[in-house]
């Protein structure tokens, strides 16, 4: 984020994954706690990972998200902070699972879905914890549009190109003037906190095991369909 | 309401109708108003109506309404207030019908309405107070979504027996983050007054007879396609 | 504006376009921009356009776009600044085109579009700068609802006259109550004051001279498929 900042020549950034199969999924819950909050705060007083998304949010250049495989917690998050989102129609999920695991989300979705569906439509996706599909997260605005895998590319190329073909100054005002519509840093702030104090408690730990005796953080099924295996947890 | 806030253990509330026919319509314009103002303002320093509505978007619990027959009026408007709502493609009718009698409506479809759908499409459905479709109502997401009749219970048990599975913290956590984008109460106030206000007015008070004497408040064709009776009311 | 408020009979206002093929395209950029500069301030305390666009959305009477051809800057920001658009499926475009010939847009979209469909898709319509189709402006909440050509006359009409049949008092008080949802004036002008700014800058100046050579401002290709012309101006 800082070499993006300081680069007064971007204007298009897309964000697309190197792995197979995957945008990007959640953190990593075999490392200690203490690793993740001892990173210090970012330049926004807030910590790291909410830190980077709300930079990307404010950024001079303009953020693309390219969704190929399933986008998970983070992965989702980030798709959130990005100015845009485009999806595979066959390959992309999307997925706010924390809730299904006893824990909060910790990067800003709870702030971020009310705003592009509405507060009921962004409960159902945080509390029901399922994967969602790109046709439904198409419907509703969890995503800008899907395409047949086969066309994506094309598509963001020739978008990403058009607007980098623009001038810097329009756009760097243009997205200035629609960030009042972004949420209060408190708001983010607020919801960081939340998710590190569950992460500790009961319930996230013993669910964490189970998910991790049948596969969780290593390529498979658990991976491929979380939302299958959160609704089987506690029954 | 006192009842659920009370109970620790609740996690999901499923509202439907125990009336064939209808989900829940308008209030009943036979009785005194005086029953209805005398009623004592509820926890919030709101009145009882816009109170009960929303103590429901602020429980720790989580409410689904499960819509299968008209929702005028009242109907809609705890339709707004509940955290999700899922409607029978064939059976479901949304309508908030006040301005097409001459009132403004009490329970706070002008603050939530545009929450969800944009002011401007919130606008066609207070003014133009006609039945919207379940198909029109999810395409503005005036409601989640609309199911085949068939298949709309197991949609809804699966979804509210999933979320009940999971953990009572992390689901009040997140819902209580999500209430940032709710209305502030005084919004809600203001159009309960507007509202009360609205009832005595000689125009209401003569579409209130035209429409009694063509079958209002009794099953019929006059409740059933209410929207089409209002736009002749005055032509 | 002045004759419309006065007007205490007036209930609805249908905007259509008295020229085959557009519904209203951009400013005059042949005209000297003191001339438009120098038009005073309105009763707002905005600048002439924001002001008759923001005393719309305050308006105690209805206001309805009826779009049959390109809606393009202008046209856009009245489309969004009335309570209700309808357009022709085959006819009506859509082009927040400012920053695609390096300027800020004026009238007040960087506001406006982030309220009605969240602000990554508001993005995609400002820094794309591409023209919308019909369909995809519907999906995307940009206007309420499109019809075939042939319906849409009739639809508009039938709408119109019914809000019309409707207590006056009822639809300014449900218009109000809505009214919390529109922007702050200040961030209105804000749009505005970029806009002004960013017209004498280099690059529009630049971008506007090769326009005009392949036929800007004149009935023909570059008029109607704007967007396209856009894209190949810095390749």
């Amino acid at each position: 984020m800082n070499t993006l900042e300081a680069d007064e020549e971007a204007k298009v950034v897309v964000f697309d994954s190197a792995v197979e199969g995957f945008f990007l999924n959640h953190s990593d819950f075999n490392a200690k706690i203490e690793d993740l909050t001892a990173i210090p705060q970012g330049p926004t007083g807030l910590e790291a990972w909410p830190d980077v998304l709300v930079r990307l949010t404010r950024a001079p250049f303009v953020s693309i998200a390219l969704i190929r495989g399933p986008a998970t917690g983070n992965g989702s998050e980030i798709t959130l902070a990005c100015d845009m989102s485009f999806a595979s129609k066959e390959k992309a999920l999307f997925s706010q699972w924390e809730v299904g695991v006893g824990m909060v989300a910790g990067g800003g979705p709870m702030a971020r879905l009310p705003r592009v569906m509405g507060r009921g439509r962004a409960l159902e996706v945080l509390l029901g914890s399922d994967d969602i599909t790109a046709d439904l997260a198409q419907a509703y605005g969890y995503v800008h549009r899907c395409f047949p895998d086969a066309e994506l590319d094309g598509f963001v190329e020739s978008l990403a190109s058009r607007i980098a073909s623009f001038d810097k100054s329009a756009i760097a005002n243009t997205k200035r003037l629609t960030n009042t519509t972004l949420p209060e840093d408190v708001e983010i702030a607020e919801g960081w906190d939340a998710c590190i104090k569950s992460i500790g408690r009961p319930v996230p730990q013993k669910n964490f095991k189970a998910l991790f005796a049948e596969g969780f953080h290593k390529p498979g099924d658990v991976e491929n369909r979380l939302g299958y295996y959160l609704g089987r947890l506690n029954r």
